[in-house]
Order: structure tokens, then C-alpha cells, then sequence
């Protein structure tokens, strides 16, 4: 079948079975470490170790050192504003989704950020309030504080003070936990947990959360009071309230609300379409935030329209508060999606600008950093923060080298806690409920991925639309944990129901493929090969088994308990006299035909045992004719090769299972071999004493067509015909069109 | 290298790519069944189905049909009415555990039976309280209903009513919801879910029951008051109280429950030992009982000793009782663990059996049997039902040959309700505790797989502690969702962090081996074998990317950007004539070193772009000396064969990062290429659109041998060494020691 001219595939080589493949090369002998060592290593300390965890808890020693002033400062200083004046009015308007007086958003994006910028290993992002992070707090708070009643849940800690206050102690407290779970996380070096955060689960997380804060600010953009409510299915009972007052909407609110919207998303795609011209990218959420606030002075929206603003921020900092206890073992479970959530979020985006910028960011350290920004946030007021993509991409784009431009983000916003916060005194709410809109267009997006990923991949697919809905409908912490199961779950699947194939052989050469797949395949009689491609563990196990039953088309233990009553039967005969042996085989001596034993259950155990021979004369050859016109099913295979060439593992239950199903095989006389193992999974079988005096390690080849060529070398006489097939590989077309043909039995006669 | 006289595998084809193959040898068109194909065919309905649909709905037809009464009637009897009196006994004592009066355990016993009669497909399994249910239940009955103090949960069904009816409307509400939940499932179809509770799961959670169950016997064996206690660490709060109370101890008590616990156990293990030579096993339990109820009644031990015994059973049945929604609302999440528990036991039971006596099981149609049973049960206050072991085990050794043996039992149990019941009215409970107690032998052994399970299969040892701690302490619904988590992580975990490796050709052959292992490998130049060795998904793409980077030694992404930036000043020298191009190459015109450009960031995208050399006078040597001093990293490798043979998926993360991983790789000029690919995989990437002008299908070749060939191929003057190496499979000693060799790159001077 070669095409002349063709590049050649030529292999001679002896037949290898695993046992000859390890006697002619030898294997180096590896010392494996054990836990032990591996514990002994984490914890032994030598003065560069010492160092160098000193080094990586403190990032700032090593970026500082190398920090160059005259081409980086300046960069740094530019885009520390510009960052800076997006933090005030995102911590502006962030804080609503909180539920929180507006200015501890201004706490947010300080306080934090001076800690991050010394422990912190990403240069460009911002840190500060997040908004998914902002809602997952605000569903805490108006959860314990709701808007109308008195607070759902009491402790001496509320008493004496008013609502904002108690929301407040509400959100610090929570954010003191978020922190200590992200410092733990840190330091236990589990980091590593955000890679089951696929994007598939982020993408269906963030867009449903996108839903929830579009709904949340509805109320703002709509001029409308909304209590807050939190819980499963809290997004339809907001919706609810909010169509109810639907008619009581605030024009004024909803004309700044539609114009600020469009300007910014009109300037916002400008800003990407000339991304290239633009030193800098318009600020115009600043703009417009500027202007509205000028607007709202001089025609005074406050009293003429009875526009929500945001009021008087007072002057400087609060001083700090102590957390309750109380309030942290209430919130213990919604603060842990809050701890995964925001650092997850704060690394993918890290990670973006490590690969751009080719530095490398430590997902522990980062941990770390958070964890204390939050825990030092959470005692002045401020609430748990992670990063914005937006803000961090205005540090990124406008210059920003280091953290330091963080540093100065932060001074900006604590000039305007400080001294100038009077000025937003006059700015509508519904312009900050806008520009939070507005920055929703990107999350709203991802749902253009749902029939991408439908047609792409299923199960992916599924995920997404489990995670999204869930999120919506449960709430973002439930959503979450569902979105996780599910793409657990959606893992486990794939591994467990694959597509087995029964194998042949490509005629003349050494590929096996799926006998369905192809017409010029070669199948030698009473020979299977059965391909299982996937790792087997106890979930599928069961599987394997019925479809290895299914592809050989009998199942060994019945047979083989057919086969023990014939035994039965026939001693039974014997033993009577109605049949004896001669020389020309059993001879029936009564024309009785033998009657089968019936099931009488009690013996079933023996059945399964091995046949016995030893007080018969001879051994019965099942596929021939049985004396006394016994029946038992004939077998037609005689060889199994089984290809392991993508098992990756093996358990302990499907270890015991695939021994079973080896020694049910072995029991009805088939050879078995196994071929393609990976040499752990060999070493784990050895280990296992998987091995006995049914199953041994010689069933083990090393290629499919090793166990092949073995099976026809045993089994010549059945596969004559085929054997010259597989024969012909030492088969080549000389461009000359003569063909030359030999067969490989006869090897001292081959010249090469 | 070949041992004269050894098999041999000679192999002489076309060298094959995946295209040529294809080309070469044409795929049958097979047309995929659509999940619409799947849903069509799922929902037709023919008469023949929907008579196999009836027959499978009620098994009884099927099997009574062919009822042999002459040959299996009489074994039926005998095995029923000893089955009947082992389940009068087992349903006296395990009602203790569910914390209700005896008789309901009587009840059990009998309502379910009736229906599983009808509905059920095994034959051997006796239906009937099972102990670890029962705990279950009385877990919720105890936290709804305390012993001490009014009810914890307030409905105004339990207006009126005793503690005892309180509790049993309880039982009979969760019994009925356990039921409902059952028969849904399997209506769903989802009976498979139980292949989701592995050995080792079920063994540790079983091991937890037991002492679950052991320690809520204790208060009986020991003839204390002591509540019931559910919740998490109930077992630690139920051992204090009952060590607080141990001077309060009974001693009459003690003294029967040890002599009991001592000749059960005795004569157990003889039945154990003499297995073969007793035609049924003694029934000791029975026989101790009604002994102990003799001497309790002859020396009057309830107002002599104060010992504590069953009491007035009331005789007959009680009416139906209706559920309360309340309850059923309460106690959802609770029921489902215990309809999944219940299933799974009587499954996994039912299943041995089945093996056993050769017939088939269908787990749907025993969730239905038992949902309805459940159902059924619930209406005459009895409670949830599944089988017990040791009662199943002596139906059907005691000759049991269908369920009409278990119909008898049944007819036993209602003669003790209606008739005889008053007969144990003076048995002491700590009998009943004492031989709950020696059943949880064989359940405690299990400890014994600890150790076993450690030596052979870390993670699943890990599991199994995982499951039975978290059971223990936890409780057994919380516990049994810890070891399921634990267990799919395993799962997760195995696939996740597999072991990578670097292959290499073990020399004259065709085979690739860890090059770790083995001395006499060859690995030619600048090629490097990859070999991943699981499945490649979200959560170890990057796992990957990094193992892959550290075995080629370098980021190809850092390489291609220091490449770009090298052209960038070798274009501006050329522009400011500071380089000039002549026949000799690049001749530095200007004495200074060219400055690299500083990494100023906003142009990072471009410098990812493959190199562009169209406005240079000729494509550059990476490799080569470079002009004006520039230096790049030298990148001694030109191919990289990755080796898919046991990636058995990809999900749209992997996909998208393999992607990239490839056009990185590209795009610093390494030959790409992926062997041994799944053909569903290979399907997958074409459907997905992977395939662009970078990363072509022409990279997927047959087996590795194949690939590596066509490298040699391709690159003659780079492995000159190695290429004799590898040609030299065509090699072969005679017996006489001549060796002839060939090279392939003349294939028509060959002779065969």
C-alpha cells in the first residue's frame, strides 16, 4: 500500500513485552521523596531561605530598589490623578451598591491602597472598592440592617446607634473577616484554589452579578426608595417593588440619569475607536461628574426637583471602630465568597498585566496583601476591597509604572476627604447610579459567549447557564457555590462516560483504529481490542465493565458458570458410568441425555471458581463438542488486548473491579493483555499486589502490536489467513513496481 | 540490539501525518445521533415498549409467572418465617434508634414489605428498618421533638398530641417526603447516581454509623435516661451526659446486655466457622431474646431491678395518619440524604445478589419500589424503610428464592402485631440495645481498611477519614456531603496534577520512554518530546503552560519580544544608515552599541506579533551572531512534539490555551507537532475553528515515531548523530553476529 516516493516508516525491533522491555533496558533507580521529605523540606531554614521569605512578604524592598525616578515618577504622578479622580467618584458610587453613606467609599479607596502598596506584588491595579464585592456587602448589611423595621438580628453592640452607623459596624465587621480568611488563605499558601474559577464560571458569575447591580440602581437612576433586600430570589421581589412605584418616578432623575449614559457611552467608544490618536484616554466620567454637580448647584435640583443627592460628607477621617463578634459568627458563610471572589478577581486582573508587562505576581503574597489591606481597612470604616478592571485600567493606560501610582490615587482621594469632599455635596445620586450603568456594558456582554459556547462545547455551556442562573436567582454567594458544583460536576462527566471503541487493525501496518471508522481493517479471528480512553475510578468502573461485556458479547462469569455445571454434570456421569473415557474421547454410554443441574443457590460461590480438571481425564476443550449433549455457550475469542494508552489513573475501586473482570476472563480461558500502560500506573499495580497466579505482570506489552504480533505467533493456526495481512508490513513498492513479500515466521532467511 | 532467536516486530509502512492517513485511508461517514435524535427517540412510543414499560413497572408479573412452586415454595417458607422472626427482633431494636416506640418498628417491618412485594426487582433483599436510617430519622425526630423541654418547632398539628405522637408524626412526615423524593428519582431516571457513592465513601461513612449507632445504644445497654441530641457534635454532648450520668448506671442492665453481647458473639463466629456443616445458621439472637424475655417475665426484673423494657404494645394496627406540611418543609434537607442513603444501601445489597443468583436489578425501578413503599409505609406510620444486611443475609441463606419469602416474613410480623405482641411486653430494652450492638461488628471492622487503604491509595485513604470524621462529628447527612466533596475533589485532584514528562527514543527502536529512566536514550538535537499525561482542562491548562515552559527552558513569549524589539533597532540603525545590509550581511557602519529599547509599555501588543521581517532585506538568524551587538536569547530548539495519547478531553479553557501556547511557540520558529490525538479530539478542534494560518492541522501526526521521523526528515544536518541512531531500527544481528545496516534516506538500493 506505499505510495513510491513516500517518506518511510521502517521499524525493526525485537517484540517487546513490559517483563523483555525490562530485562534488556535497564531503569534507572529514582529515589521518590515521601511526605516526609517533602515536609522536611518545607520546613528547614537556611539564612537565603530566611531572606528570601522576608524578601517576598515585603515586595515593596525589591521593586523600590530598582525603582527608576527620572523616566518612571513621572508616568507614575499622571496616572496617580487621573486614577485618582476616577477612585473618588467610583468610591462614590460604589458605596450605593453597598448600601452605605457615600463617603466611607471614599475610606475604601484609601486606606487599603497604603497597605497594598507595601505589600502588594502587581504594579498596575488599583485597589479599591469592586462592585460585585460592593453588592455581596450590601446584601450583608441590609440583611442585618434592613431599610424599614428594626434590625433583623440583635446584639448589644446596636443599641445607640442610628441605622448608618450599624450599617457601617455591619460592613466593617464582615470585612474584618473577608481579611482574616484571605491572610489565612495566604499564609496557608492555598492560593492556588482560584484556577477552579474557570472562565466559563467568571464569565457566568460576572454577568449575573452585572444583572443584580443593574437592578440595584435602578432605584437611583429611577429617583425611587427601594429598601434593600437580600436572600434568594431577593433580585424578583426588588423588581416587584420597584414596578409597583414605578409611577412615582423622579423625572429630573431619570432625564441626568439618560443623558449622563449616553454621553459616557458615547465617549467611551470613541475613546476605543481612537484608542491609538489619544494620548490619553477622555476622563469623561469625570467630566460629566464635574458638570452634574455644577448643574445641580446653580439650579439647586435638591429643594427645586427633590433629587436624591449625596449630601454633606464630613470633613477627615472617623476614628476607628472595633468589630463585633456577634456580627462575624452571623456572617461567616456569606464573607468566605466574598474573600474567594475578590481576590480572585484582584488576580485574574493582576495577571493580565504580569504576562504584558513581564513581571511575576505571586498568587499567595497577593493573598497576603489583601487580606491585611482589608483586615487594616476594616478598623477605619472602609469596606472590603479587590479591584475595579476599569480603574485599573485607567492607572495601566495612563502611564502607571508602579504602585506608587496607587499611593497617589490615594492622596487625591484623601484631599477630598479631607478638605474639598463639600464640593459633591449638591451631585445627584442618579449620576452616580449612571456611571455605574454605564460601566455595566462590558459584564452585560459576556452574554453573547452563551450560544458560542453552546456550539463549541456543551457541558461548558451548561455551566455557564447554571452559574449565571443561580447567581441571579439565588443570590451571588449561593450562585457561586452552584456555578463551582456544577463545573466540578461537569468534569466528573467527562471523565466518566467516554467513548470506548473496539479497535483493529489498519491492514499492513502497525495503527489500530476504530473498526467503525474505517473499511480496510483487519480483524484476526478470536482476537478483541478494546480501547478505554479515560482515567477509571470507581464512578466508572461499572461502566467499563458493561461495556467491555457488551463488545466481547458474552459475560465470562456466566459462561464460566455454565461450563463449572458441565464439569459437574459430567463427573456426575463419569461417576454413574452413563459416559467414559476412551481413546476416542467420552463416549456416552447411556442414551440418556444429562440433565443440568438446576440453580439450587447454595453452591453458587464454588461456580465462580476456576475450572477444575484434576479428577477427569482430560482437559475439555469448551468450544468442541460436549459429551452427553451437554450445551454450554461457546467462546469464539481467545485473546483480549485492552489499550490503556489514556487511562491516567486508576483507584482503588477500580483496581479491585478490573481485577475482577481479569480473573472472570482468564476464568473462561482468554488471554488478556494489557497494552500501552503508563509505567505509574504499573508501579502502583505492583505496589497493590494486584498481581497473583491468574493474573501476572507478563499480560503487560508495550505497544498494541507488540501484544498482537505475540497473539498470532500463539495462536497460528486460527489466524492464518490474517497473519499474512499483519505479515505484509515488511511489504514495499520499489518504485520500480516489483514487490517483494516475506514472512516474518522465517526470519533467519531475510537479508536486509 | 535485537537477542537472536526473540520475536521480532518488523514494521515497514508510509511514514503518516493525520492528513495523509486521512487521505490515504477514507473514514466512513457515520451520522452522530443529535440530543434531538436522543430526545425523539426517548419520547416514541410504541406498543412494544410501552408493554416492556408496564412489565418493568410491575416485576412481579415477570417473575411470578415463572415461580417454580414445587421446587422453590418450600424454601420460601422456611426462609420466611425465620427471616419474619430476625425481623420482629431487628425492628423492636432499631426503633429504639429512631427514638420511637418499639411497635413501630413492628410496622416497618410490614408496610413496605407488602409493596416492594409488588414493585421490587430483587429477589433476596429483605425490606424492612435499616439501622443507619433509622438514626437518621431519629435525629430528626429528637431535634423537632427534644426530650426534655416542649417541641423545638412549632405547628399547630402537635396541639393535643403525646411527645410519642408527635414523634411519629414526625417520622412518618420525613418517611413519606424520603419516598416522594425516591419515586421521583426514579421517575427521572437518575437512579445512577448511586455510582457516585464509592467503596471507600460508603465504608467510611458506614464505620461512622456504627459508632453513631453504638454510642446511642449505650444509654440502653447501660439502662440510662439520657436525651436525644442531633446537630452537629451531638456525639460528643450525647457522651458527656451519658459520662456525667455513669454512677447512675444500671447494673441488672449491664449484666444482660454483656452476657447477651458475649453468647451472640460466641455463637456467631461458630455459625462463621462452621458455615459449610450447619444447614442454617443457629438463630441466636432469637433465641437469647425470647430466654431473656422468659427470665425478665419469671423474675419480674422491670419492678424488681428497675429495669427498663418495651412495655404494652398495643395490639393491631393504627389508623392512617396524614402528614404535615410543616414538618415536610422543615425537614427537606434532611430527607434527601436519607433517600439517597436508604437507596444506595438496599442497591448496593440487591446488586451482590444479583451477581450472585445470575438475575438483573434495575436501579430506576427500585427507586420506584421503594419510593412507593416509602409512600405507602409512611400513610400507616411506619417509618423510612431500606434492608439490613445481616436480615437479607439470612433470607437468603436460609434458601430464599423470591420475594415471597419476604411477603411471609412480613405475614409473621403482623401475627406478633395483631396476636402475640403482648408476649414481649416484659423484654428489657438493653437487650434489644445489646444486640444492635454485636451486629456493628462487622461495620467497626471496617477501621481495618485504614491502614491497607494508606499503603495503596493516599487519596482515597483521605477520603475515607474525610468521610467518617466528618460523619462522626458532623452527623451522617453533613458528613455524607463531606465525603461525596472529598471524593469528587479526589477525583479532580488525580486529573489536575498529573505527572509530566519529558520522553526520549530508547535508541534502534520506535519506542519513547521517560528520559529519566532509562541510560541508553537518544534524543536528537533540538527536538524535545512532551508528554501530558491526563486530560487537560481549566483547572490544569496552566499547570501545564508552566510544566511545559520549564522542560523547552525558556518563555517563548519573553523570546518573541525580544526578538521584536531587536528588529526595532535594527530597523531605526538601518534607517539612520547607522547599519547598511551588504552581500556580506549586516556591516555596522557606526562604531556605538545599539541601545534596546526601554519597555515603555504601550506598545507591548505589537511586540507579541510574530517577527515581520517584510521591510528588512532579509529574514535574521535568531541563532546567529547578530549585528550592532544586539543580543536575544538563543533558542537551540526547533521542534517540540507534544504526545496527546492520554489527554482524553479538552474543555473551551484548555482549547483556548493550548491555542496560545501553540502560537507562542510558533511564532519563535519551533515546529510544533501533536501526536497519538484522540480522534474526537482531533474532531472537536476542527468544529471549535482551533485551525488558522498559524496553527495548521498538518501538526497532528499518527504515533510519535512518525513525527519524530519527519523531524530527522526535515532536519538532516542538525541530527546527523542522531539520525544514524534511529535508522538503525533497520538493523538486525543474525544468529551467525553479522549486522547489516541500512540508512532509509536511500530506500530503493533495499533489499527485503
Amino acid at each position: 500500500m506505499m505510495r513510491p516516493g513516500a517518506k518511510q516508516y521502517v521499524v525493526a525491533r525485537p517484540l517487546y513485552s513490559e517483563e523483555s522491555f525490562a530485562e534488556e533496558h535497564e531503569k534507572i533507580y529514582r529515589q521518590r521523596k515521601t511526605i516526609r521529605d517533602h515536609v522536611i523540606q518545607y520546613f528547614t531554614c537556611d539564612t537565603k531561605r530566611a531572606k528570601n521569605a522576608a524578601l517576598s512578604l515585603l515586595p515593596i524592598i525589591g521593586w523600590l530598589k530598582s525603582y527608576q525616578i527620572k523616566e518612571w515618577l513621572l508616568s507614575d504622578i499622571v496616572s496617580g490623578v487621573s486614577t485618582g479622580l476616577v477612585a473618588v467618584l467610583q468610591g462614590l458610587a460604589y458605596c450605593l451598591l453597598a448600601s452605605l453613606p457615600p463617603w466611607y467609599g471614599l475610606f475604601s479607596a484609601f486606606f487599603p491602597v497604603i497597605i497594598y502598596f507595601f505589600l502588594g506584588t502587581s504594579r498596575h491595579i488599583s485597589v479599591g472598592p469592586f462592585p460585585v464585592l460592593c453588592l455581596m456587602i450590601g446584601s450583608v448589611v441590609t440583611r442585618l440592617v434592613p431599610d424599614e423595621g428594626p434590625a433583623a438580628f440583635n446584639t448589644s453592640k446596636f443599641e445607640g446607634l442610628t441605622q448608618d452607623e450599624q450599617r457601617v459596624l455591619v460592613a466593617s465587621s464582615v470585612t474584618l473577616l473577608v481579611g482574616i480568611m484571605q491572610l489565612a488563605m495566604g499564609l496557608l499558601q492555598v492560593g492556588f484554589v482560584v484556577m477552579y474559577l474557570s472562565d466559563t464560571l467568571v464569565s457566568g458569575f460576572s454577568t449575573a452579578a452585572a444583572i443584580h447591580i443593574l437592578v440595584s440602581q435602578l432605584k437611583f437612576v429611577l429617583g425611587l426608595q427601594v429598601p434593600g433586600i437580600s436572600g434568594p430570589f431577593s433580585i424578583l421581589y426588588t423588581l416587584e417593588i420597584i414596578f409597583n412605584k414605578i409611577t412615582s418616578t423622579n423625572v429630573c432623575d431619570v432625564v441626568i440619569s439618560l443623558v449622563i449614559i449616553v454621553v459616557v457611552f458615547i465617549v467611551k467608544e470613541l475613546n476605543d475607536r481612537f484608542k491609538s490618536k489619544l494620548p490619553v484616554p477622555i476622563p469623561i466620567e469625570v467630566i460629566m461628574t464635574v458638570i452634574a454637580c455644577g448643574v445641580s448647584y446653580g439650579f439647586d435640583f435638591k429643594t427645586r426637583y427633590g433629587v436624591d443627592t449625596v449630601g454633606f460628607i464630613p470633613k477627615g477621617y472617623e476614628p476607628p471602630i472595633a468589630p463585633n463578634m456577634d456580627i462575624i459568627q452571623e456572617t461567616a458563610m456569606e464573607a468566605f465568597p466574598m474573600a474567594i471572589v475578590g481576590f480572585a478577581v484582584a488576580f485574574s486582573v493582576a495577571k493580565v498585566y504580569s504576562i504584558k508587562h513581564d513581571y511575576t505576581i505571586d498568587g499567595n503574597q497577593e493573598l497576603i496583601a489583601f487580606g491585611v489591606s482589608n483586615i487594616f481597612g476594616a478598623s477605619f470604616r472602609s469596606f472590603a476591597v479587590s479591584t475595579a478592571l476599569s480603574r485599573s485600567a485607567v492607572q495601566e493606560s495612563t502611564g502607571g509604572k508602579t504602585q506608587v501610582a496607587g499611593l497617589l490615587s490615594a492622596i487625591i482621594v484623601m484631599i477630598v476627604t479631607v478638605a474639598i469632599g463639600f464640593l459633591l455635596d449638591p451631585l445627584p445620586k442618579s449620576v452616580l447610579g449612571a456611571v455605574v450603568v454605564v460601566n455595566l456594558k462590558g459584564m452585560l456582554m459576556q452574554f453573547r459567549e452563551v450560544p458560542y459556547l453552546w456550539k463549541k462545547d456543551k457541558p461548558d455551556c451548561m455551566v455557564w447557564l447554571a452559574t449565571c442562573t443561580a447567581a441571579i436567582f439565588l443570590g451571588l454567594d449561593l450562585g457561586l457555590a452552584v456555578g463551582l458544583g456544577a463545573e466540578l460536576i461537569s468534569v466528573i462527566l467527562r471523565v466518566q462516560f467516554p467513548r470506548c471503541s473496539v479497535l483493529a487493525n489498519i491492514a499492513g501496518t502497525d495503527i489500530y483504529k476504530d473498526r467503525k471508522d474505517y473499511i480496510s481493517i483487519y480483524e484476526p479471528e478470536g482476537v478483541k481490542i478494546f480501547r478505554i480512553p479515560s482515567p477509571i475510578f470507581f464512578a466508572n468502573i461499572d461502566f467499563f465493565r458493561n461495556k467491555l461485556v457488551e463488545a466481547v458479547g458474552f459475560s465470562p462469569l456466566r459462561v464460566l458458570r455454565k461450563r463449572n455445571k458441565a464439569l459437574r454434570t459430567i463427573r456426575k456421569l463419569l461417576k454413574k458410568g452413563d459416559l467414559q473415557w476412551t481413546s476416542r474421547g467420552f463416549v456416552n454410554t447411556s442414551c440418556k441425555s444429562a440433565i443440568m443441574e438446576s440453580d439450587d443457590g447454595n453452591d453458587m460461590e464454588e461456580l465462580d471458581r476456576p475450572n477444575d480438571f484434576k479428577d477427569l481425564p482430560v482437559r475439555i476443550d469448551w468450544n468442541a463438542e460436549l459429551p452427553a449433549n451437554i450445551v454450554v455457550p461457546r467462546v469464539e475469542l481467545h485473546s483480549l488486548i485492552l489499550d490503556f494508552a489514556a487511562v491516567s489513573f486508576l483507584d482503588i475501586s477500580a483496581l479491585k473491579g478490573l481485577k475482577t473482570m481479569l480473573q472472570e476472563l482468564i476464568r473462561v480461558e482468554i488471554d488478556i493483555y494489557i497494552v500501552a500502560c503508563d509505567p505509574y500506573i504499573l508501579e502502583k499495580l505492583h505496589d497493590c499486589s494486584f498481581f497473583d497466579d491468574e493474573v501476572q505482570p507478563s499480560i503487560f506489552f508495550l505497544t498494541l502490536h507488540d501484544a498482537m504480533l505475540h497473539i498470532l505467533e500463539s495462536h497460528p493456526e486460527a489466524n492464518k489467513a490474517h497473519n499474512e495481512k499483519i505479515l505484509t508490513t515488511v511489504t514495499v513498492h520499489y518504485p520500480g513496481g516489483n514487490m517483494r513479500s516475506r514472512d516474518k515466521s522465517a526470519p533467519d532467511q531475510t537479508k536486509f
